[in-house]
């Protein structure tokens, strides 16, 4: 067990995520969008919000709209730490994904007011028990994991484009957390080691409790000290938008997390199992659209669907009754 | 169930396999090898013949020695039809893998006696229950597949280079067998389609009983006409030299099938795990090195570390104790 929150005051206000809130203008082959929320903290926020209240740390401009708020509200998401820049305009990602749907091509970012963000959490994010630091500058998440100093599990993403420009930044802020999730190139490139085990045993040595390997089609893969667990990916025929799948995943892992008394080898399989759920919803219509809708007995189904499709007896071989 | 041995003569000679035997030469970033025991069905029948009697069909040259043959002999595989040509060479392969070590790059290769490769099966050859078809011109596999009308389950591999030069040869072998087992860049490329579930619906709708995509080190799928089932692949920090990886495979895949009494959804999930096990060993040392010196507590201990690390504990989310 790394934490127990047994006789805590911890389902109030649990979980904190601090990154981008975003339009996103999005082409696939299966049809596009000129203008939808997105930004990790959102796809987070939403995905996380079906397990545990979560407090969302942001910025945004005057082009915010009511429509955008709702979907924040309906959640029950508390937005009280999403600043606006009512001058401002908010961040704006555009993308294309073409026939194979692995890699965005990116065809427009303009950070607008998220070029200038600069965290300010309330004494309520603060004092979240759990907190995950999205993709921002390194600097950035290392201060707001500094300013909580109440969280027994903070976790964090990053991205290549960090992982390049500023290497030891990101490994000072991997430092003071407990957990990283990224994905399977971004493992490699921060270790310099193209085997995935050897590299996240690197990873690990700068004092993890636990990482998250996310691979895309093939899944997921959880190391901790002293274990390791592989979950897949759920088999889907269509992805219809990868956007925000990671953030996704991780909203369901840390949601999951703050729900449960302990964390432990067990709630972290299960975690990586909801995220990875989450993540299979999220890819199924563009933006939030599909999240947006689910409900507890559609999540629980495909939570057991990944049960179904990993499940084998424990029948050791016998090699009497048949071999030589 | 697909089918039951369950009353029948099975355990004798149950699996017979045809494919290549061969040289290789082999460099990694590890060491290397000037001459040392390769090939298709050396590969699958050293991994299968842990869990039952195999015949293998082959063909070599006069150069293939003694050391050779003591292979086979110390793993009671029935060489019989593996024809000698006394005048001829043994198929030569040679190759190199760079740092990453998923693509081997062909140095060389001599086809040698395997050029004229004519698969000669005696009565006994004839008569297995389970047979594997390894990768060999398409229609010579069709060819076996006729002559072993007894057979109950047959599976076979392919490669790019047959699926580009003749595909319509491929698919009608297909259409002839229970069980293909390929990797995933040929999976997608037979099915000309990138997702790879969607390739696997097309694939199975040829007829098939089962569909094993493997997928180096994302492990191995398996789809059958009722169910889903994914391994992932061992978690190993030193890959040392994966030729032979999928023969191995599928060796410990038919294998254990064949030391089975059922071929159903249980027993397949069992045997995917098993080829699984069979190959993270395989790839341990140069060439059949490792799996040579294999015992059955080692298989067996790995077989329950593959349970270990995708078992999970099916609590599905309770919403009313924790969420809103």
């Amino acid at each position: 067990m790394f934490l127990s929150f047994t006789g805590d005051s911890f389902n109030i206000m649990s979980l904190t995520v601090v990154g981008s809130v975003a339009f996103d203008a999005l082409e696939t082959p299966f049809g596009k969008r000129d203008k939808i929320l997105g930004g990790a903290a959102t796809h987070f926020s939403l995905s996380a919000s079906f397990f545990t209240k979560v407090n969302a740390v942001g910025v945004v401009g005057g082009d915010f709209g009511e429509a955008e708020w709702d979907v924040f509200r309906r959640h029950t998401i508390n937005t009280d730490d999403i600043e606006v820049v009512p001058d401002g305009k908010t961040f704006f990602w555009s993308g294309r994904y073409d026939y194979d749907m692995n890699t965005a091509q990116t065809l427009d970012t303009q950070l607008n007011v998220f070029e200038t963000f600069d965290p300010k959490l309330s004494e309520n994010s603060k004092s979240a028990k759990l907190v995950f630091l999205a993709n921002i500058l390194p600097m950035l998440q290392k201060q707001v994991r500094e300013q909580c100093s109440n969280a027994g599990f903070v976790a964090m993403d990053t991205m290549n484009f960090w992982i390049s420009s500023m290497k030891d930044a990101v490994i000072d802020t991997i430092k003071v957390v407990d957990c990283v999730i990224i994905n399977d190139a971004e493992a490699r490139q921060l270790a310099d080691e193209p085997n995935i085990h050897k590299a996240a045993r690197k990873i690990m040595d700068y004092g993890l409790k636990a990482l998250v390997i996310k691979r895309g089609e093939y899944g997921a893969t959880l190391f901790t000290q002293n274990g390791y667990f592989s979950a897949p990916a759920y088999p889907l025929e269509s992805v219809f938008d990868p956007t925000g799948a990671g953030d996704t995943f991780a909203g369901g892992f840390m949601g999951y997390l703050a729900s449960q008394d302990e964390i432990n080898d067990d709630t972290l399989r299960r975690a990586c199992v909801y995220g990875s759920v989450m993540a299979s919803f999220n890819v199924e219509k563009f933006g939030t659209e599909r999240v947006e809708t689910l409900d507890y007995p559609e999540i629980n189904q495909r939570f057991r669907d990944f049960k179904k499709m990993t499940h084998f007896d424990d029948i050791a071989f016998e090699q009497a009754s048949s071999a030589a």
